[in-house]
Formats: C-alpha cells, structure tokens, sequence
C-alpha cells in the first residue's frame, strides 16, 4: 500500500480544511470525498471544490446519498429545529443535538474506507475534534477505535495485515488552535463554510452551534475571521 | 425503538430471499435497502424489486454508490476476471477472490444502520453465510461483531443503551439448508438471480463462484431449481 497518499473526508467545513493543510504538511498526497445528503447547508460542497482547487489535491468524488437514509434537523425538509437557545453545547451536558445525523461518520468512513482499499491506500483523514464540538458520538476517539478494529477485520487488506489508519490531527485541539494552526499553514478561511443554515447570499447565519464555535474559536485565536455573517 | 420492524439489506439473491422470509415468519415488518453499485450483475436489482412486491414489504430503498469507489472483478468496465478455474473455492484455502468488493458490507451495513436509527429500529438483516461462501472477510462472525461494538459506541441511539443487532440467520447454514429453509417458508426462486455474469436474455452463466455454489446448494437440497442457466 502507498506510503504518502491518503484519503480525505473534505466536507468545506474549517476542520477538513486544517485537517488537508496538515496532512499535505507531512507529505501526503491526498484524495478527496466529499458528500451531498440533502444537508441544509449544501453551499459547503461548493466551498469544498474550492478547496480541492486551494490545495491542489489529485481528485474529488462527490458521492450522494438519498435524502430518505437520514433524519435530523439537518436535512432538508426536516422540521426539527437547528437553533437551541444560542449556547454552545458542552461535552459535559452530554445531550446529543437535533442536529445529530445518525451513522453520517460511520457512512462517510466506511467510503472512504472502501475507497482506499480499492487505490491502494492506507491512510484516512477526517477532521473530527471533541474539544469544541457538539456531542455527537461519531467524532469521539472509541469510535474511532471502534471503527479501526472493524475496517482490520471487515476488509482484505486488514485480514492480510495492512492495517487502515483513521487519522484524526484535530481530535484534542480547540477551534482555536485548529484555526491557529491552519493560519500558520497559510490556509485560506474564506474557502470554507461552517453555517448549519446559511443564509440569503451565502451569508453565515452567526447563531446555529457551528456558527457559535466558529466565532469564538476565531476571537480566541485573534485571527480575523473572514465569513460573512447576517447583520441582525 | 421499535421492536417488530427490522431493515433488510436486499440484493436480489437466493440468500437475502430466505433472509426475508425468515425475518418475516419471526413476525417481522421489513424495509429493505438495495444497492446499485455498478455491479456487473446490475439485473439482481430487477430481482430485488420483485422480492419487495413477492413479500409485500412496506419500503424499499435503492441507493446509488459512484462506480469509482470499488475496485473488483464484480464492477462493471473492471478488467479482473470473475472466473477462476470452475471450482468452488474453500474457507480453508482463505484466497480471498478478485469478486470481492472493498469494504461492500461495510458501507450496505452503514446505510441499514443510518436509516434504522432515522426510522427507530434496532434489526438489521443481512443474509452472509460462512459455509458456502466466497471467503469475502465482510461475512464472517468476527466483522459482524466488531461492526455491532462499533455501531454501539458510534450512534445516538447505541451510546443510550438502544442497541443494534445485526442478524445474520444464514450465517451458519449451508447452501442447501437455506434452499430447503426457504423452499418451506414457501420463497418463489425463480424471483432470485445468483450469476455475478448474467448472460444474454439473464440467463445465468453456469460457471462464477457464484452459479457453481447455488447449483451445488440445489442438487444438495433435492429442490428444483428455477434458474435458467446458458447451455453450453
């Protein structure tokens, strides 16, 4: 299997876009999948073939997945409720948003999986952190775990010995130093979207949880945060 | 969650047939998902379509997956060969065939699991077999086990204490048991196809690892079998 390529979920959120900023540091030529779930925030496709063009990366695969496989607030159409009271959520109050989507990780790792056995590829990447996040179970390190240990046994490459490696830099940082760090890798932010609901005109709509992490992460890391947020 | 539905991943095949006719005899109210993956044996969706009316199940899902994620003799424009000398392959001889799909059951598992934790429910049927099979490292007890871990830790509903289970009632059965279990529960076979190289009209080619086991399985079972194979 190749030594220096690897596979990237890019969803054109901040954290793949740090997370290919640091595997592109350590030498890794990178593959991109990237997903359309019928996600209110569609716009963040767009943003990720910007990134695919940023980074230079080899390749993108757009993969669809049909709008009946998921419930949550975050598909279209759904009338659950994004908006919770404007707080960040904490790992502690461990309640798990309506913005869950169920097995999303699991369904975009498990492509990603597949097609990196298929290129001949051992390494993963995906920018999941439990820092500043929202609770939802497929971004902790047991599941990582858990998925490593089913990708050895459940693929030919890992019975043969080549085990897959889920790498996730961003697990222990804060949105802060995710956003300090993809700054010093000179990572363009204006190439990213991290609304839940954008907004006329793309704009970010400045109060859905990613929103709320976003701009406290930019403040704490006194980087100039160069989204387009509704005036209210 | 509820506890008379289930989900059924449905091909189209001898095996996801008596699967559904089990499920269904245990009392169960199924949905099934279908995939069309660029199989060369793409007519077994046809199949599954008249499974669905044959069993009258309330749902049925067909997702699409991008011809670019797998690699293997089974997709559609792959120059590996299906056919591998005319003989059935053994467990012991553990060479995994150029038939497997990288990461197949992984990814059709994470859909079922996506979708039952949207609809509430726990079940999840898959028809994989470990005696009559092709030695694909996605059917054995093992990947089973470590998919069912790894759901538990990486859902809502797992990290609740709503656990999934992931049937496999074929899972121990020889070809020839599952006929003559489905022949009893009454399953129409000429509704199955069981060819990874359907042939002119679907007819089925006779000779993949595939036709080689079901006609073995038929003879075993002393049923007749429906299939209609090319005369050579």
């Amino acid at each position: 299997m190749s030594k220096n390529k690897g596979v990237i979920l890019l969803s054109g959120g901040l954290d793949s876009a740090v997370t290919a900023a640091l595997a592109k540091e350590e030498g890794f030529q990178l593959e991109a999948l990237t997903f359309r779930y019928n996600q209110k925030h569609l716009l963040e496709v767009d943003f990720a073939r910007k990134l695919v063009s940023f980074f230079n990366l080899k390749k993108q695969v757009i993969i669809d997945i049909p709008a009946e496989i998921f419930q949550s607030a975050l598909i279209s159409k759904s009338n659950l409720k994004i908006y919770e009271g404007g707080q960040i959520r904490t790992i502690e109050k461990n309640d798990i948003p309506a913005t869950y989507v169920p097995a999303r990780n699991i369904i975009f790792l498990s492509y990603a999986l597949a097609y990196a056995e298929s290129v001949g590829v051992k390494d993963i990447f995906i920018g999941a952190n439990i820092v500043d996040y929202s609770g939802y179970p497929d971004c902790r390190p047991e599941f990582f775990e858990a998925f490593s240990q089913m990708a050895q046994v459940g693929t030919k490459a890992g019975v043969k010995g080549d085990n897959f490696k889920i790498k996730t830099p961003l697990l222990y940082l804060s949105k802060a130093e995710i956003i300090k760090k993809g700054f010093d890798l000179g990572v363009d932010f204006s190439l990213t979207h991290s609304c839940y609901q954008p907004q006329a005109g793309g704009l970010l709509c400045g109060r859905c949880d990613s929103c709320l992490i976003r701009k406290k992460g930019f403040a704490e890391a006194k980087v100039e945060d160069p989204g387009e947020y509704l005036q209210e």
